[in-house]
C-alpha cells in the first residue's frame, strides 16, 4: 500500500519562504532548549508553514529528537464505568499539551499487558500511564526499567518506585461505615470485587482497619470476596450472605455490584432501606435513578486522569524531579438506600 | 531529555545469530509481500529475536514501510455512555490485528476535530474511524482527499463518499413507536438530543416518516430538538412539552435524557407508566435498574466497533475493494416503563 504525502509543503519551501536553513526551521517547529531559534525568526517560520499547509512529519520527527509525542494509556476494560472518566481527565489534559493517547485494554490478562507495554515501547513513547496493574505486576516493574516516564492511575504496585495516583481507598470505605455506625448499625456485610489491583486489596484492608477504629465487633462484619466485580456478582453474595450471616447493612465494592445486592434483597422479599442499608462505591451519573437513588462513595476519577497525566508530563520534562505520589480524597454522596436499621426505633 | 534504547539487541546483532543478512531480519519481521522469505528462515530469524530480546524499532520501520501499526480513533466524547463499548469494539479488534489505537476526543468541536485530524495524518497512521462527524463536516471530508483509508462509525457524512457503520436509526425509532401503537398510543412526544450527527438527524426524519407510516395524525406527534443529551435536557423538554401538548408516551433520544423525562413526570404528579410510558435510545445495563425499569432501544455499539475496524483493515489491506457500508439494526427491549394509555379500559 502507498499513500500521498499528509501536506503538500515541505521543510525546504517553508525555510525558502522563511529566507532560512531547514535545520532552523526544524528547530522552530520543534523547539530544541540549548539551541533557541530567536522569536520573531520562530514566527515568521510557524506564519510560512502555515501558509503553505506544511505539516511536519511526526514519524521523522520523533526519529531526531527521540520525541513522539505519544503517551501510552493502558486501562483494564474500556466499558468498566470507571475508566471512561479517567480516560477522559488524561486525554484532555495530554491534548492540551499537544500530545496524543496511545490506548490499549489488557481486560485484566497479564500477558496481554506485558505486550501491550512492549507495543507502546517499541512506538517510543514519550510515557506511560498504567491503569490496570495487578497487585503484584512484573511487568510495570519492568516499565521502570525501561527508562520510560510512567504513572500508575487507580492501581499502585507495592513493590515498585513508580510514582502513582489512587483513590484514598481506606478514606473512603471509613466514610461508608462511618455513615452506617451514626444510622445506629453494628452488622455490615461488605462485598469485595475479585482483589485484580491494589484499589481492592487497599478498600478491603481499610474495611477491616475502620471496623476496629469505630468500635465494631469483627465477628459481626463479615466480607465475602467475588470472582469478579458485576450485579451477578453482588446479587449472588448478597444471596449466600443472607443464609450465612446476619447483618443490616452492605457496603458494595462498586455501583454495579449494589444493583445486585438490591435484587438479591429484593428476591429474599428484604426492603432497601426498610430491611437492609446498602452502600455503593464509586458513583455513577444514574446512581440517582435507580429503586431507592443510591448511597454511594463518590471517587474522583475524572480528576484522577487529569492529575496522573500532569504528573507525567512533569516526569516527561524534568525526568530528575523527585517521585511525588498522590491518594485523592473520594466523598460520600448519601441518597436514599440507607436508613436506621429495622427494629432501632424512629427511622 | 534522552531515554535508552528499548530493546537490548540490535537487527545486526539477531542477524548475525540467525546466519543472516540484516535486510533478511527486516524483511522476516516486517513481511514485504514480494520479496519473502523462506518460512523456515523466518522461523529460525523469530526465535533468535526473541531470545535476543530484539525489539524492532516501529518508528524507524514506519518509515522504510510506510506504515505505523496505527489506527487514529475519534470520538466526540469518552463520557458518552455510547462511546465506552463502541472504542472497546474498536480497540479489541485492531489489536488482534497487531494495530495500536491512537484516541481523541473532539467534544463535538469542528475546530478541535480538524486539528486532531490534522494530528493523526502527522502522525502517519494508516487509517481513521471517525465516530464524532457532524451533519456537514468538511474536514471528514478533507480526510477523503488526503487517502488515508477512513470509516466513519455512529454518524455518517451524507455528502462523502466514505465508507460508514451507523445503527439503522429509522427502523429503531419506528419499532418503538410501533411498541406504543400496539399498546393504544395515539399521541407520542418525540424528544430529540441536539443534531450535532447524522444519528440524531436519520432519527427526526424516522420518527416523521414512522408516524405516518403507522397512521397516526402527525399533529398529535409533536417533536422537540433540545440544546444538549443530557438527564436536564430531557427533564426541561417534557415540563415545557407537558403545558404545550397532549400526549400519553415520550420518546427520548437517549436513557439520560429518558431520566429527565421520569424526574419531569415526578415533578407534575404523573406516573409512569400508568400516565405516561417513556421509551429511551440506546439502552445501557443500567436501564433495567433505574425505577420503572426503562422500555429502550437497544443498539448494538460494541458490534458497530468490531465492524467497522473489520471495514477499515479491509480498506487498508485493499485500497482498491468496492467501498461498503453497513446500517446495523436496534432491537426494543421492553420493560416496565411502558403501558397502555390511561382511560383505555384494562393496563
Amino acid at each position: 500500500m502507498s499513500r500521498g504525502t499528509t501536506g503538500k509543503s515541505t521543510l525546504r519551501d517553508v525555510a525558502r519562504a522563511a529566507g532560512v536553513d531547514p535545520s532552523t526551521v526544524s528547530r522552530a517547529l520543534t523547539p530544541v532548549p540549548d539551541r533557541p531559534v530567536s522569536t520573531d525568526t520562530a514566527r515568521r517560520i510557524r506564519r510560512e508553514a502555515k501558509r503553505l499547509g506544511f505539516q511536519p512529519n511526526n514519524l521523522a520527527r520523533g526519529l531526531r529528537t527521540r520525541r513522539s509525542s505519544t503517551v501510552g494509556l493502558l486501562v483494564p476494560d474500556i466499558t468498566n464505568p470507571l475508566m471512561p472518566p479517567l480516560m477522559c481527565g488524561v486525554e484532555e489534559e495530554l491534548a492540551e499539551h499537544g500530545y496524543t493517547v496511545l490506548l490499549a485494554a489488557t481486560r485484566n490478562d497479564a500477558e496481554i499487558e506485558r505486550r501491550s507495554l512492549s507495543t507502546f515501547a517499541a512506538r517510543q513513547v514519550d510515557g506511560l500511564i498504567v491503569a490496570s496493574a495487578q497487585v503484584e505486576d512484573a511487568s510495570v516493574r519492568d516499565v521502570g526499567t525501561l527508562g520510560i516516564p510512567t504513572v500508575l492511575a487507580m492501581r499502585r504496585d507495592a513493590r515498585s518506585k513508580l510514582p502513582f495516583v489512587v483513590a484514598d481507598e481506606a478514606y473512603g470505605i471509613w466514610l461508608a461505615l462511618e455513615h452506617l455506625v451514626e444510622l445506629g448499625h453494628t452488622s455490615v456485610l461488605y462485598v469485595s470485587g475479585s482483589i485484580m489491583g491494589s484499589h481492592i486489596a487497599d478498600r478491603l484492608a481499610g474495611f477491616e482497619q475502620a471496623v476496629k477504629t469505630l468500635g465494631l465487633d469483627p465477628a459481626d462484619c463479615p466480607h465475602v470476596v467475588c470472582d469478579g466485580y458485576g450485579v451477578e456478582h453482588g446479587a449472588s453474595a448478597v444471596r449466600d450472605a443472607l443464609v450465612q450471616h446476619e447483618f443490616t447493612a452492605v457496603v458494595a465494592g462498586n455501583v454495579l455490584m449494589a444493583l445486585g445486592c438490591y435484587d438479591a434483597l429484593h428476591e429474599a422479599g428484604l426492603s432497601c432501606p426498610a430491611d437492609m442499608s446498602v452502600i455503593g462505591f464509586n458513583d455513577m451519573p444514574m446512581a440517582d435513578h435507580v429503586s431507592p437513588p443510591m448511597t454511594a462513595v463518590h471517587t474522583p476519577f475524572h480528576e484522577m486522569g487529569t492529575v496522573a497525566a500532569r504528573l507525567l508530563l512533569r516526569h516527561v520534562d524534568q525526568p530528575e524531579a523527585p517521585i511525588e505520589s498522590l491518594r485523592l480524597k473520594p466523598r460520600l454522596v448519601v441518597r436514599s438506600s440507607t436508613a436506621r436499621p429495622a427494629g432501632s426505633g424512629r427511622r
